[in-house]
């Protein structure tokens, strides 16, 4: 392999493992600091300079390959797990426009675990890739100043968490669906509307519930709390959700699933109960996954454009690599209400 | 983009953008001859080799990058398509062992188009890859001659046709899947089992056939001809097959769907004609995609190994890049009957 054989030589060895952070620790002074002398600023002290020049040079340490056939025409595109199958639509999108751009695409997970972060990222400077898509907020702000050193372009996709001020994002209207969603039960004639929300760590989850809110107050409908039950996107959260709901005193007449795979484990927990979906109650999902066309029975959805996000995203870093700036630092996609076989008038 | 930088220089523009088969044209000679000039053998005649040696120098061909440094530490990962829940499943496998080893993974898609294909294996060239994982049949034999002659090392995951002697395949015991999910149809006491095939033209549709065949022959049954119809492995096809299986005459009590998608699609057929499962039909499926854990009901289906083959894939990949012989040119991962609610007693 490359890399073993890279590995055998010190310098090579060196180059790679070592983070600015670390040379920032090691020369005594801050991460800034170490940016300013890799981007050949004026602005530091010669006899800082020189030590952290040295620190450079020792660790083998450069700022992006410089010779143009060293470079890679690569995107490294990050999830944070890849065993959701939303992430093959991002994939595909993505997959799609980097390669009519002649762009290699580079799939990694890192888990959440900032070992692997870390290793991913010097992963990503050995390979020197062109711009890195984040289909997560998992990486640790120190890693995003990492990268904003290094120099390449990055795009935030669906946007969970709040992201640094100068990282473009590109997320899906989330309230507008979770309001279509919600609206689409109260043209049904329902009022009793359960809620299965998402995280409410993740900025989609809070804009999705505002957007049940929203709904339900221009109707002149106030949130139920007791209607809203926690989940985690997962179905197995769904399944325990809806039955949590159904085991209310008064139970809804719908529900609102802020993901598919929560509206899944739901119909899973109506089923094991002998109820019907949608005579005993109307289930709506959020994400439009492939799959869930056919689900039993096909369910309504408020469709997320992930491919067209992953497109969005190739598209807009590959201008940051052009040095030209995006149309918008923050894009959101329209989401769209899929109306299937799930929901019936109360 | 590094590419377009790159474009600016002629000989890079050149590079890149010719293939061997391309040179073997222009020098007219073969292309066996001019990987006999590429891989420096004497076995040419001087005036041929000093012919294909200025083409190969005039379109600045290199065989790989020579300096360790250039070197990418990169597996690419080639899909026919994009669109299966299952790719998530090997792309998950692949770059879990991938990113342990660091070596990053290209994901890639060639949509069975010939364009496409050459395309991909230009940027593979150019980007110096050390591997590659093919899960598709779809190349052409051409461009896998032309892998060998770039002598990048090539594993074929799920072997839908029959690639060349000398690749090594990392495919399940579809065989032996298709038999244990007729077998566990017999022994719920079914003896009237449909079949809802794959293409006939791929290799793991005729073992999952032949495998219900011997489960159905070890009972002393034969093959009612009339209970076996086509499908393609999504679920449209699943849904139609289904349909044509109930206007039978005397329509089966149990089906054998050769993927879960198309189990899917047979289940909306029974669900719209208000027929239950398990109890007027039994449904076995094939795959178990991370999804019908929640269909309804959850779906009884034989178990790919999909990740653990993608793993494999890399552990292969990489024993061939250290010029290491795999342990066997052909291995089948262990296929498994994984029982939940969507089978009954006849």
């Amino acid at each position: 392999m490359a890399a073993r054989e890279a590995d055998a030589e010190p310098v090579h060895e060196a180059r790679g493992k070592v983070t600015i952070t670390e040379i920032a620790r090691e020369a005594g002074v801050s991460v800034p600091t170490v940016s300013r002398v890799v981007n050949g600023r004026s602005d530091v002290s010669p006899s800082t300079r020189a030590r952290v020049e040295d620190l450079l040079q020792r660790y083998g340490y450069r700022k992006r390959p410089a010779a143009p056939g060293t470079r890679a025409a690569l995107l490294d595109l990050v999830f944070n797990d890849l065993d959701s199958p939303w992430a093959v639509e991002i994939i595909r999108g993505v997959e799609e426009i980097a390669h009519a751009s002649g762009v290699g695409t580079v799939v990694s997970a890192i888990h959440g675990r900032s070992g692997d972060a870390r290793e991913w990222l010097r992963n990503l400077r050995a390979r020197a890739s062109d711009g890195v898509i984040l289909v997560t907020s998992a990486l640790e702000p120190i890693l995003h100043e990492e990268l904003r050193i290094l120099g390449v372009p990055l795009v935030v996709v669906d946007p969970a968490g709040s992201p640094a001020l100068d990282v473009p994002t590109i997320g899906a209207a989330n309230w507008s669906g979770g309001m279509a969603a919600t609206e689409h039960l109260l043209s049904l004639g329902h009022r009793r509307i359960g809620l299965i929300a998402g995280p409410p760590r993740l900025l989609c989850s809070r804009a999705r519930f505002d957007g049940y809110r929203a709904a339900l107050e221009g109707t002149g409908l106030a949130v139920d709390a007791s209607l809203v039950v926690p989940g985690d996107f997962h179905p197995e959260s769904g399944f325990t959700g809806c039955n949590a709901l159904l085991d209310l005193p008064e139970p809804p007449t719908a529900l609102f699933a802020a993901s598919d795979q929560m509206a899944l484990g739901a119909i899973e927990a109506l089923r094991r109960r002998g109820l019907r979906v949608p005579e005993d109650m109307s289930v709506v999902g959020f994400d439009d996954l492939p799959e869930v066309r056919w689900s039993a029975p096909p369910l309504t959805t408020v469709r997320q454009p992930l491919a067209d996000m992953g497109k969005l995203a190739v598209r807009t870093v590959l201008r940051l690599a052009r040095d030209e700036q995006p149309d918008s630092p923050r894009v959101e996609l329209g989401t769209e209400l899929v109306v299937r076989a799930s929901t019936a008038p109360v």
